[in-house]
C-alpha cells in the first residue's frame, strides 16, 4: 500500500471514492499511526448515516438477508455499506463472515461498499473498530449502512449498542422463539425478522415470538417490536422488512431515542480509546522506579501480594 | 444471606467448608464490599491447585466429560472443585452451563464442589470473576478444579489463559478436526481429547487433528499435544486422558511453563482490576468543573468533536 497524506485520503474519503474508503477502513483496523487524525478530520462530516444491525444464529440466513436489503435499498436509490463483523474471530486476521458469494453480484457496484472485519479489541465486543468503520463509512456518504454479526450473547448486545435499528433474524424449526426469549435477544431486538417463511413451522415460529414480545411490559409510546415474515433467497418479505425499519427510523426520530442510542454509542467509544490508551500506559508506568506491571504480577503470581493490592500500586503510577 | 465476618468466612474457606465456599464465591459474583478483604486473607494460601480448563463446541459431552474425570480424581483421592463458567450470558443472573443432571450424583460428595458462574465483566471474556473464584477454591485446599467453558473464540482464548492445562473437547462428524484447525484452538490445546469415540467418524478426527497437530512448528522440548480418544459417558478412556493431563503436570513443571502460565494469569488478573477501577473513575471525574464523559459523549454525537480528542480531555481529568 503506497502511502498517502491523511488530508488527501480525508478529501477521498469525503468524496465516496471507493478505494478511500477502503484504505481507511485498513487503516482503522490496523490502528495506524494515522487514524487520529484521519478521525478527527472526518468527525464534523459524520451523523448522516442510519445504522441497521442485523444479528442472528448461523444458518439463518443473515448474508442473503443483508444482500437482498441491498438490493431493495439500492433501488430506492441509497448508497449503501455493509459491514460483516466476525466476533468470534481472535485469530484469524480477516473475518470469516460475510457470504461473499452471495454479495459478489453487489461487489461491482459502485453505489455498495462491502467489508469483512474480524472484531478485535482486548476490551471485549466489537471495540472500537466497528464504531471508526462506522464512522468512515458515515463520512464517506453512505445514507445505510448494514451492520452483520452471528452471534448469541455478548456479541448481540454489542451491535445493538452500534446500531440506530437492531434486526434480530430467525428461522422455523431451530425452536428460536422460546431460545430467542432465553437467550435475552427480545431486549434488544427493533425487528424480528423469521425469514425461510417458506418451511414448516414458520408461521408458529413467528406466532411464538409475537407471543414472547407481546408479554414484555412496555411504557405508553413505547416501541413494539414487529415481527416480519422474509423468504430472503427469493426477496420475498424484503418490502416488509423495509417498511418495519423505515418506521422504526421514524419512532427514533419522535421518540428522541436516536439520540439516546447515538449518545450511548459515542459514550462507548471515547470509553473504549481512553481505556486503550490507559492500558498501553498501565503496562509502561513513566515514572522510573516505580512498581511495574511485570513485577506486581510476579509478587501476585508467587502469593506474596493480593491481586487488589497490586492493581493499587499500579493506578499509583498514574497518578 | 446471614451477614459473616470477613475474618470467619476466611478461615472456613481455608478450612474447605462447602457452605464458606459457595458463599465466597458468591462474593466473588457480586462484588462485594467485603471481596478486596476476603481475596487479601485468601491470596497467601493459594498456588496449591493445579487448574485444568475443558473447552468445546456445544455437544461435545463436556458435562460428562468433566464428571468422569471428577470420577477418576476422586478415585485418586483428590479434592475437586468444578467451575462451570458460560462466557455467552449476560443478562442472566445465574448460567445456562453445567449439565447438573450429570453432575448430581457428585453434588452429595463433599469432596467436591460444583458451582456455574456466569461470564461478566465489561473488560469481556472472563474478567475477573473466574480467577477471583479459581483463587478462593485454590485456597479452600482443592487439589483441582475443572473451568468448564462452552466456546469459540476468544472464550476459549480466555480460559487457556486462566488454565495451567487446557483440553481441547471434539466429537466425530462435526468436522471438527479442520474446523478446529481454522477457528485456532490448536494454538490453545494442551491436550485433545476425541469424545464420543465409538461412532463412526472417529478415527478419522483423531488422524486429522494429529495430522493437523503435527504439522505446527515446534521448538525442542516443545509440547505437543497428544489426542486421546474416549467414550465418557461410559468413562471409557478417562485413564488416558488423565495419564496425558499428568504428563502435560510434568511438563509444565520441568519447562517453566507453569511459572509463565501463572504470571501471565496474574498479570490479567492484576490489570483487570486496575482497569475496572479506572473505567470507574472515568465515568466520575473528581475535579469539579473538569469535562465529564457525558459531556464529552454528547459532543462526540454531535459531531462537534472526535472521539479522540474526547478521549484524551477524559485522560486529563485523571492525572
Amino acid at each position: 500500500m503506497r502511502a498517502i497524506e491523511p488530508a488527501t485520503l480525508t478529501a477521498r474519503v469525503l468524496g465516496g471514492e471507493s478505494r478511500a474508503v477502503a484504505r481507511a477502513v485498513s487503516l482503522v483496523e490496523n490502528a495506524g499511526g494515522q487514524l487520529r487524525e484521519l478521525m478527527a478530520a472526518l468527525a464534523p462530516h459524520t451523523g448522516g448515516a442510519r445504522v441497521i444491525g442485523l444479528t442472528g444464529s448461523p444458518g439463518v440466513g443473515k448474508s442473503t438477508s443483508t444482500s437482498a436489503l441491498v438490493s431493495a435499498l439500492r433501488r430506492r436509490g441509497e448508497r449503501v455499506g455493509v459491514l460483516a463483523v466476525d466476533p468470534s474471530s481472535p485469530f484469524t486476521g480477516g473475518a470469516l463472515l460475510g457470504d461473499r458469494v452471495r454479495m459478489q453480484h453487489h461487489a461491482a457496484d459502485p453505489g455498495v461498499f462491502i467489508r469483512s472485519m474480524a472484531s478485535r479489541g482486548h476490551l471485549g465486543g466489537l471495540s472500537w473498530a466497528t464504531p471508526h468503520a462506522l464512522r468512515v463509512l458515515d463520512a464517506a456518504g453512505f445514507e445505510t449502512i448494514l451492520v452483520e454479526t452471528v452471534g448469541v450473547g455478548q456479541a448481540e448486545v454489542d451491535i445493538a449498542a452500534h446500531a440506530d435499528t437492531t434486526v434480530v433474524l430467525l428461522a422455523p424449526g431451530m425452536g428460536d422463539g422460546v431460545q430467542a426469549a432465553k437467550a435475552g435477544v427480545v431486549e434488544i431486538a427493533d425487528v424480528f425478522a423469521v425469514n425461510k417463511a417458506d418451511r414448516e413451522g414458520a408461521h408458529a415460529t413467528a406466532r411464538e415470538l409475537r407471543q414472547v414480545v407481546s408479554q414484555v411490559p412496555r411504557a405508553p409510546g413505547q416501541w413494539r417490536p414487529p415481527v416480519v415474515s422474509t423468504v430472503a433467497a427469493h426477496e420475498q418479505g424484503i418490502d416488509d422488512l423495509l417498511a418495519a425499519l423505515d418506521e422504526h427510523d421514524t419512532h427514533l426520530t419522535i421518540s428522541g431515542e436516536r439520540e439516546r442510542r447515538r449518545l450511548a454509542r459515542a459514550r462507548e467509544e471515547v470509553e473504549a480509546i481512553a481505556m486503550s490508551a490507559l492500558r498501553e500506559r498501565l503496562a509502561r508506568p513513566l515514572r522510573p522506579g516505580a512498581a511495574d506491571l511485570a513485577e506486581l504480577a510476579q509478587q501476585v503470581a508467587t502469593a506474596r501480594i493480593d491481586p487488589y493490592t497490586a492493581a493499587d500500586r499500579l493506578l499509583d503510577t498514574l497518578g
